[in-house]
């Protein structure tokens, strides 16, 4: 049975049996709008991404679970860089007439899985049919207490840059898969259901730890570039402090090609954040508790971005690193 | 100069350029979410719509300009039907690589224009390219008290059933594209750029004066059908009172062919709701202000829905008229 057979309604009704709303949702899926709480005083965060197939995902490289999960995970991603709580996901889907009714469940399988593990309610949504691919929309919502927000802006000279867990994994299983070899599974798993870094945003936020935060989507030296210009200042990085995994190394031996992936693949989902100098002792109490936390470099008033290395000699950037940066900056 | 000359980043800072943020919005377009105020004790609504090109619009029968005001006017006309106050709109689109750089503008346009006549703020989006047909996603929110909060679910035996404007417009028109005639103009504006009745929704809201309400989107019947469920009740409706314009009525001379198309012509964007008899004193005074305000049937205990002409007797429900109301309660 495809979505042809089953009818948008029907869909819907199947959608609505999975789902129970929970207390800040007074009215969820199946009327014209969700009705939702935001905490009293705070701020409501939103945030939407899109999720094309042929653009951002292969149908033959994931399982529809995973992109489900991963769905949701990239935007629950964005309320963690902000320091919030998710609350709520709506989901629009355009679905190819051919597309199995068992890969559409699996999808939303996955998709209620993360939003559960995220604390999200699955709160509204559209689905229709696509003459074209597979296509994926999802709007976040989240709260924040307004003194806990973190944007992109605050980051001062004298902070430290800080990000979390290993950098270029998904962008390595990425190659992998463009380059027709199957990737190692650890390595698979953080670019086929990465996870939001959702505790450690709300612990950096709650305890006002960082000045400025993003998540990394685009590749730590373009949102890194984000920070930068957003704050008006600049930052020295020290590429041999990257953290790496051990299947990044094994798979890439030489410390340039780690480096290089490290500086410029996409979708690590980690937090990259800044750190002022009074508030670096109560990172090093929150480092310990299990995602390793990791200094690389540090932000300075001159504008730009340069790479360091041990000796304090400069390294040359990446080519065609971050257009963004690349052409707004220099 | 297309997508692909411009980038996705040249893209956001257009769109922040046009935009300016207001009091409610803190943070808009720019950062990982954008972050609002919700008004003290108010209800958060959302919800989200799809626009597939070849699914919901073909690009040779509108401009972009009408495509970017309906996209925001279908998703608004959500927030309407709730009784709510627009105050957010996101903007996922999913680009051709060929889309015309001049295009993109007159769609963001008229995305700003429409959003700025409902008093909603364009606070955030992604934008990518797609490697099938245009794709674009919208995501409204708006706030409403929740004492005045409209749902579909609480229609009540004795109800009135009302209707705004005139019905079957937006449908004629589509007829009409499809049969390679131009609409006249009237209807054209109905289809390619309908109103939210926003102003009628808070009136309605504010003044308790509906029990249930819903936008017409899917056809009268289809959508009555919404509020009959969720409602627990029937309906009886007299097509001899639904409200027809001028223009239809001298493109479709035929009596029976105006009520099946004001009974199941999709697109109206009208809003739909019942009025218990206390309130219906507070609906005329109401109805004076402009907008055609119009009795078109009663809410009844028995399940189901009837149509009964002038005299009493009984008509039969147009064939295929709305797949959910007749699978689900007939």
């Amino acid at each position: 049975m495809s979505l042809a057979g089953l009818g948008e309604f029907g869909l819907i009704a199947r959608i609505r049996q999975a789902v129970s709303d929970p207390a800040d949702l007074p009215l969820g899926i199946g009327d014209d709008c969700a009705a939702a709480l935001v905490p009293a005083g705070e701020l409501l965060l939103t945030t939407t991404d899109l999720l094309i197939e042929g653009v951002h995902f292969r149908r033959d490289w994931t399982t529809v679970r995973d992109l489900g999960r991963k769905s949701v995970a990239v935007n629950i991603s964005d309320i963690a860089a902000m320091g919030g709580t998710p609350r709520q996901i709506f989901l629009g889907v355009g679905l190819p007439a051919d597309f199995p009714l068992t890969e559409i469940e699996g999808f939303l399988d996955g998709v209620l899985e993360a939003a559960g593990e995220y604390g999200a309610a699955l709160a509204g949504g559209d689905t229709c049919r696509s003459p074209g691919p597979l296509f994926i929309s999802v709007t976040a919502q989240g709260s924040v207490p307004p003194q806990e927000l973190l944007t992109r802006g605050g980051a001062r000279p004298g902070d430290a840059i800080y990000v979390s867990g290993t950098l270029g994994d998904s962008a390595l299983a990425l190659r992998q898969l463009q380059a027709g070899t199957l990737p190692q599974s650890a390595l698979a798993r953080r670019h086929h259901d990465p996870q939001a870094r959702v505790t450690l945003g709300r612990q950096l936020a709650a305890g006002h730890l960082a000045s400025a935060m993003i998540d990394l989507s685009d590749g730590l030296l373009g949102d890194l570039g984000h920070i930068l210009t957003a704050s008006g200042v600049g930052a020295r990085l020290f590429p041999d402090s990257l953290p790496l995994s051990e299947p990044l190394r094994w798979v890439l031996p030489e410390l340039l090609a780690q480096q290089e992936l490290a500086l410029t693949g996409g979708e690590d989902y980690e937090l990259l954040f800044t750190v002022p100098p009074a508030q670096q002792g109560g990172l090093a109490a929150l480092a310990s508790a299990g995602l390793p936390l990791t200094r690389i470099g540090e932000i300075v008033s001159e504008p730009g971005l340069k790479l360091l290395a041990a000796d304090g000699s400069l390294l040359p950037l990446p080519s065609g690193s971050f257009k963004h940066f690349g052409s707004a900056d220099r």
